[in-house]
């Protein structure tokens, strides 16, 4: 099969690779619909993390079972099914919790990199949700996003406790922090800040429900949202970032007894802890446990209610995913979708 | 009167120092009915926090009203009453909210310096909570630690979400910690695991509702809790140190989800954003917003049902201020009650 393997940072091949089997009775093999590109793989193309050898690349995937071992009891060959970037059983104490990422028997499903025509997935039966039927092609992009950037924005959204009466600021305008502000509206938020500098995100922020837009960051950024909010500061606040200055504006924007839920990978963030204290927030975050909400987000997609794949603003085939890359990488497209 | 003075790390006095006065409508003046020690308050005493000058100590205060300014409306002359380390008005939306800590005209009652025979109280009616009448002689202990080391217990172990079926760690056996299993016990936790290795504090520890002591600390001691909680991590924990290594010996026993609340004053710690990412735990806490709990705390106190007056081991009059201080550096006393 095709497949997208990263030799160095910026250099992004499609070659052949091998079709992945089933190792594990578990498993199923899915033939993607689609593939795409994630804000979190520009840190190894940017060489923020390096790797001594070839990586296979992706970890978003969505697509028709073509085959499952022999220990898979609920999902059949033919299914199209959605799932998320860890595999988890779905049963232990972590998953009943919520935390599929906290998973006792979690295993990367990216290690395998889905940036390819096919992908093994294990323990199918805990990782996969199906849809009723086979979706119309116009709704791929959508249950693509699902896979990860929508459940990491809703994620977000609901650990920072966005809901009805509250005031909601999303700090970052990549699909995640975009894909939150649909998400704090749905969960009926009252007010949504999007803080954004880029003018075709500011517009797809406005049409997933934000109601204000700030431009400006640091000091003057938290200084705005307080007058936003009669000098109080955010009941709600998504990080979906990763970097030390997003983390800071996220906590300075909250109000005392606020939530922010931060769910960019923070790399090489060492967070202040006096000044995290006297702001006195609810802090919770993490690899966003996307299986949780799948059923749910999938529910929406189906029948229309969200529509999340606004978020690919560029559609190429897989074997251009190196110009996917670099128009991510320089900030011409907000999220790149790839055929397959 | 007689106040407690540092004037240098480790140089502790008590001298004659001005006697307070009404300054704004809204302060009360208290005679203190007794004064203590606090664990912050060895800070400075370390030299960890340093002043160029020399600085009035304590924060923590009970005692009767001997006046008001012209604006109090329901503290009265006469009334004993308990107030925290903040003066807050208990009006505004942070207060109403219950984050008295983080109180739009929030004053520090500690500038002044409690360990003395009176003190100034700002914003008296939103900062005291009276008991019904004079209390017996010897509740005062127990009211006295409801003004901040019962109340900053409590908060971490409702910040940490500690209840019913819950298992609950506590990092830290000074005064806070351990009333902070105090706090669990009474909040119906199920399990509650004391990190401790000092044999009278795993016996207060013991008395106050811990079920299991662990000994161990860093990877000996997570292991340990693991061990203790099928393999998963408790589902809360309170820190009560201050310390990067305490922080992440909190983290590190949380399971996925769980919460850590914190309430040890950070002093120079910077907390490694991926490890916090990857422990997919709620993280709340900061300066205890002790008024929130007074009313609760003060009835249980009054009513006998808890004694959080235990944690004082050590009784000396004001004067001997300094081997008060000496004694809890040391780790000789858990806490220095000083009578005035």
């Amino acid at each position: 099969m095709q497949g997208v393997v990263q030799y160095a940072p910026g250099d992004i091949r499609v070659e052949e690779r091998e079709d992945p089997s089933i190792v594990e009775p578990t498993d199923a093999i899915i033939r993607l619909a689609a593939t795409c590109v994630c804000g979190s793989d520009l840190w190894s193309y940017r060489g923020v993390l390096t790797y001594d050898h070839p990586v296979p690349m992706g970890h978003e995937y969505a697509g028709i079972v073509e085959a499952v071992g022999s220990e898979v009891r609920t999902i059949r060959p033919g299914q199209f099914v959605v799932g998320s970037f860890f595999a988890s059983d779905n049963t232990c104490a972590n998953c009943r919790a919520g935390y599929q990422t906290g998973c006792v028997n979690r295993q990367s499903v990216g290690a395998g990199g889905t940036q390819a025509e096919f992908a093994r997935i294990p323990l199918a039966d805990g990782t996969l949700v199906a849809t009723p039927e086979v979706p119309p092609a116009d709704l791929i992009p959508s249950f693509l996003a699902a896979s990860d950037v929508l459940g990491t924005g809703w994620f977000g959204a609901v650990a920072a406790a966005a809901g009805p009466g509250k005031t909601v600021v999303v700090v970052g305008d990549g699909a995640v922090g975009l894909l939150a502000v649909l998400a704090a509206e749905r969960l009926g938020a009252e007010r949504i800040i999007a803080m954004s500098r880029h003018e075709p995100r500011q517009r797809l922020a406005r049409e997933f429900g934000a109601t204000d837009i700030v431009e400006e960051r640091s000091e003057e950024g938290i200084a705005r949202v307080k007058d936003l909010t009669d000098g109080l500061g955010a009941h709600s606040v998504v990080e979906a970032v990763g970097t030390r200055e997003a983390m800071l504006q996220a906590i300075g924007v909250a109000r005392p007894g606020g939530h922010v839920g931060y769910v960019g990978v923070p790399h090489e963030v060492k967070l202040p802890g006096l000044p995290l204290f006297m702001a006195l927030v609810h802090l919770h975050g993490g690899p966003a446990p996307v299986r949780r909400f799948l059923p749910e987000l999938m529910e929406l997609i189906w029948n229309r209610e969200i529509d999340p794949g606004k978020v690919f603003d560029l559609t190429l085939p897989l074997e251009k995913a190196a110009e996917g890359y670099r128009a991510m990488d320089e900030r011409r497209a907000i999220k790149t979708l790839l055929t397959v």
